[in-house]
């Protein structure tokens, strides 16, 4: 049972991954833009969340955005065309065999995909090889064990360790923010930069304890419950307690903090 | 034994808070200026790690840095003499003894103090006395929750959590960063506002690897040896093991993240 939870393929799923991309833009996204006439391949763009504020803050770059994912692509092209953007085509592909030529785009972007994936290493050699000499990639991805939170919770804790472990058991990995350097350096990158994007609620953000605390992580969090019970990971009692203590962390004396990873390299034209 | 282990009190420990602040004192310090004739309290000033560089980078302002202890007082001393200092006066004296009228200061700053105090929100309620209206206060405070890294290693977490406990059994709160919101609010201060300061450190950050990973961070956790050792809260191998693969974490492939947390709230002049 566990082995068949993907998250971004649930509707309770997308609604979380739609709020996640509305509170977080500006963290994650600020510092990306495209030059004009780009050709930028968005790699696993799933239900078009990351895709409408990428193509939205680059109006002159091409964007090619692709995923697994026919049901995925049908909700993404809707978003695209709500936004009015007409900067973007989208295709339907695997990752591990895409249809395009070596060097067929300046720059790729992948966000919260490698987490799902059991050979990111790979996935990165495979875009790094669609890329020109001298151009660019960036990754953004979560890191669950970034999660720490006031008042501390061994039940959250315990909570949140579910969805390690069944991302873990599908063949991802929900700890991969902090690896981010390494498997792109791996993947033979240059000038690798990781930065961290740290998000901090406390009560005087309400917007962020809101948005991010209780609609985007507590509500993934909430959304493996089923799985989790099912895999006898957890007792049912322990893991309602761990939810009521994420929640717990949104009141006017609680703080939750949780960091993203963006990660750039360039392809070197050498 | 565990419960006579304070930080900051040993030689190498000291060594530590000075290598801490060297590489650390753009990070906690760069928005930290204090206007001409401005009089501010630093309580708890230890050894004068943070005091050269606050009173450096504010000369114009006059220092009133005290401390509990005389040896740390007299390091201090020496160190504020070596950096050329005349805007600093120490005094030695308990921070919940304080000799000094309500509304003395300006301003107050507290570091790496608060992480050692069983009664934190006496300490600054008592500080907020020490304002006049419309004064600040400055907290800063680590947080051990908040070491993650790669390889990740469960050893490590052991060892880090042998430092949390022992802080613990002395009165002390090693994961305190988190809580300094509720902490300021509680003591009554208006206008709070936490940032937190992530230490992030790959291999491309060499000064950051080795400045703070492993003679900061690692550096404590390994002062801890004989008292963990002695309060029967780990086996002497598995401490070293983690130890080991906190230095691990200084290869070229391997991350090390840390987040230091910053508050400052205002004492209401209403």
């Amino acid at each position: 049972m566990s082995g068949t939870y993907v998250h971004g393929y649930r509707p309770r799923e997308n609604e979380r991954l739609q709020d996640q991309a509305g509170t977080l833009v500006e963290l994650l996204h600020a510092d990306t833009a495209y030059p004009a006439g780009s050709r930028v391949l968005e790699a696993g763009c799933g239900v078009g969340a990351q895709t409408v504020t990428l193509a939205g803050r680059s109006p002159d770059a091409r964007f090619m955005s692709v995923d697994l994912s026919a049901a995925s692509l049908a909700e993404a092209e809707r978003r695209i065309g709500r936004a009015g953007l007409t900067n973007v085509e989208l295709l339907q592909a695997d990752i591990f065999a895409l249809p395009f030529e070596p060097g067929s785009f300046d720059h790729a972007f992948v966000c919260f995909v490698l987490e799902h994936l059991s050979r990111p290493v790979a996935a990165l050699t495979i875009l790094r090889e669609l890329l020109r000499p001298g151009g660019t990639i960036t990754v953004i991805e979560g890191d669950h064990g970034s999660a720490y939170f006031h008042p501390d919770s061994p039940d959250a804790h315990a909570a949140i360790q579910c969805q390690v472990r069944l991302q873990r058991q599908a063949g991802g990995n929900a700890l991969i923010g902090r690896q981010l350097y390494p498997l792109l350096v791996e993947a033979g990158f240059d000038a690798v930069h990781v930065s961290p994007r740290m998000v901090y609620a406390d009560s005087s953000r309400p917007e962020l304890a809101d948005g991010f605390t209780r609609k985007t992580f507590t509500a993934m969090i909430e959304g493996v419950r089923e799985p989790a019970l099912a895999a006898g990971l957890i007792e049912p009692e322990r893991f309602d307690a761990g939810i009521r203590a994420l929640y717990r962390t949104t009141k006017a004396d609680g703080v939750f903090c949780y960091t993203f990873f963006k990660g750039v390299g360039e392809k070197s034209s050498a």
